[in-house]
């Protein structure tokens, strides 16, 4: 089975007892998810955190911890034997739920009667991001679906967060993983791609990798050849010669931990001059964000100092002008670099997401920009030994976002709106990895995978690409 | 745009609002679904109502038509400059409009307050198959979310039933280009099956071809050693030799039409002659019942042929027993064929599943089965032309069933238990095409696939499996 020994599951719930000292923690797993009709589902998706405690990978339970009564619940009901006609035999709940140190099994429709004997202000819960859990929430509590959000507890979130950031090595193992086998999924796309080919056959290949090597897809694979949408989930258009791929994708495991790389790579076998100019700027980026990367800096710092290095880049070549320090403090640099250096990593690719940015990436002393640019920045508190992230640093030129800013005069002092328009047409590159921070650095994950012009020119090109 | 001509829509909207004569009726299309946090997303499938009458493929749409009125509107909001940067740009809503015909547009926030002025009793609704959608009618119509089921128009859905059901040429072509791009598919399974290989590894060479045909899959592929386990989405065993593999699944198009076909190889380049001997007679049951098919018949019965046909072939090898008219009308045989002969197919796989079986496969005078078997058969009723049907029957040996029934004494007078034991460990075989109905028959839709035993064993040898 995909799981952790029993062992692993018992010290978690273990450790977050201790941490919310009282109280009943209610974890809803996730339901199939139909598409066209209600038996026509999606690839089922445990919930993370209920996978986290809990480790069972199927649809239908719910878990509640005592944490008082130091007592531990799995509900759900056995498959039936007309069921199993159709679906197979599943273990009993009271097995599997043994398997990862649970001793109490109750039938799915005892949630609500449980909980109508515990008063609303001793039940803690997680926000919702499922509509279905919303209506369970709002029936089991006897409250309106609107009301579900005030109770939602700060508490559990910050429990659920501190334990969850800081990856084990067994975790980092199967992080590791599913990043190989991103590597392979990049490194099949990057072996296959030629002008003439359409975005979707390589979709195709990349999800044929994944599932080849017993996983999936982390999220909705971005491979595009108009690199400037960031999130372009849009596979029709032909790959042409002169022209550039971006891939960002990943694998999910067979345990449900993430994987997320970008690689930007020529149609032919080589980058224009341009392109490798801009191409290096942002491996500029990326390198100097990583050399900063350690316990105790702000992700904030670190994000920043890649905006600092993109413009000197641009700057460079004329796109940008005036002093540097105040162009990023301003922001300026945001028409090229509209979003955040990275993330959190785990068993969900932006970690932890669905718990709120609040808890996962900043602090009571530390907020959120409104700032255009720096608002999209998911992480920017203090490193920990333990924590993975994404670095991927990246340029992109938006004409719809290039008029907005000139004809609101915005940031004239450090963009030279007339050499920018020689850059309408250009796109946009990223790079990404993930890395793990250790007490003294950081430490890239998975396998090695070509990431300098030269590197991925020499890989173009032997794989016989004009 | 993946979208016919917008006289096709304005014509099936004419067509629906003289059925219906009077009253408001509401398209609710699909929101984008949430794997594990609100921003990771399933690929996006339309509701396929919505595109049936408004043809618009993407989130956040809501459709109404004031019958009395001849009135119709789409609600939707467009995207923000921000939001582009992230998706890229859609053309504007009120231009995606016009594209399918229809004059007026209106903010998504405005479907509450339209609503708001109609009576309830005026407002005919689908039902609801996703959450989301349950909660958005719940807050329109002002309504709890259990009293919306009550809310449910019977005539409104009779009416989409009756114009869904039958395909113009048009839908047939579309159809049938989804059949071909599945024939591509199970054609790449049958090439590269070869023992020793993992179910996952094939499952990625057919979502491979399914992308690479810019479609993608109409329901999770059954790609599985196990036959016998009717909708198996595991994939975790390994091919062995002297085994069975069965495929079944399909393409949808990129217009979202369903294509749907099974076939079952052996692992090795020939069957065994216990294989093959059970597989004749899947076939032979299949063969009668495309036979049988032109307007007119019940499908109930052409299912029953089906049925008896499988009968005599167990029959002949000793499984069954005693009178065949009779183990069949009592239901003996559903030991070995547990399931439905066939379904309609469309846009969705099991077409218009989302309606309710009782409109789309049964009648008010032809109620569905309570009987094992024949109550997982989802279409009964009359054939007429320009329906679309698979014909999928199969053999399938439980051992949990077998196990069941003997113990319970079940059809003893129809079933040779003893000589059943033998085929413990056989597994299951099914194979199915989709076919049109004709005025004089049925044709079977896309490209040829190989289905008798020599034209699969011809095709298993050639490609060098040993």
């Amino acid at each position: 089975m995909n799981r952790f020994p029993k062992e692993v599951y018992i010290a978690r719930r273990q450790k977050l007892k201790q941490l919310m000292g009282t109280g009943v923690l209610l974890f809803l797993g996730n339901e199939e998810s139909s598409m066209n009709f209600k038996d026509n589902w999606y690839p089922f998706r445990q919930d993370s955190t209920f996978l986290y405690f809990f480790g069972l990978d199927m649809s239908g339970l719910t878990g509640i911890i005592h944490v008082d009564e130091d007592q531990e619940v799995i509900f759900g009901d056995d498959i039936s034997t007309e069921d199993s006609v159709w679906f197979g035999t599943h273990p009993a709940l009271q097995e599997l739920a043994d398997s990862v140190g649970v001793d109490r099994t109750r039938p799915k429709r005892d949630v609500a009667e449980v909980l109508k004997d515990i008063p609303l202000e001793h039940v803690h819960i997680l926000p919702p991001y499922r509509p279905e859990n919303l209506l369970k929430l709002s029936e089991w509590l006897g409250i309106s679906t609107a009301a579900v959000s005030q109770q939602v507890s700060e508490g559990f979130i910050q429990s659920v967060v501190a334990l969850r950031s800081i990856k084990a090595e067994s975790e980092i193992e199967e992080i590791s993983r599913a990043v190989d086998l991103s590597v392979r999924m990049h490194k099949a796309l990057m072996r296959e791609a030629r002008a003439g080919m359409y975005e979707y056959e390589l979709l195709g290949l990349v999800l044929k990798e994944a599932a080849s090597g017993g996983g999936s897809v982390s999220f909705p694979p971005i491979i595009t050849t108009r690199g400037q949408i960031l999130h372009n989930h849009d596979y029709s258009h032909q790959l042409r010669e002169g022209g550039m791929l971006l891939g960002d994708f990943g694998a999910e495991s067979a345990m449900h931990y993430a994987g997320d790389i970008t690689r930007t790579i020529p149609v032919g076998s080589v980058f224009s001059s341009q392109q490798k100019e801009i191409y290096q700027m942002v491996l500029d980026a990326y390198q100097v964000a990583v050399q900063a990367l350690r316990p105790g800096v702000f992700f904030k710092d670190v994000h920043l100092l890649a905006c600092r290095t993109l413009a000197e880049g641009l700057k460079s070549i004329g796109l940008m002008k005036g002093d540097l320090d105040e162009a990023v403090v301003q922001g300026a640099h945001a028409l090229f670099f509209q979003c955040g250096l990275g993330h959190m990593m785990g068993m969900d690719v932006h970690d932890m997401e669905d718990l709120g940015e609040p808890f996962v990436g900043y602090t009571d002393t530390l907020k959120k920009s409104t700032q255009f640019g720096l608002r999209s920045l998911r992480l920017g508190k203090q490193l920990e030994t333990g924590f993975v992230l994404t670095i991927e640093p990246g340029l992109y030129f938006i004409p719809q976002l290039m008029d907005q800013w000139e004809a609101a005069g915005l940031h004239k002092d450090f963009i030279d709106y007339k050499q920018v328009a020689h850059f309408r047409d250009f796109g946009g590159i990223r790079v990404e990895d993930a890395y793990q921070i250790t007490p003294v650095g950081a430490k890239v994950l998975g396998d090695p995978l070509e990431i300098t012009v030269s590197e991925v020119e020499t890989l173009r090109s032997t794989v016989g690409i004009e």
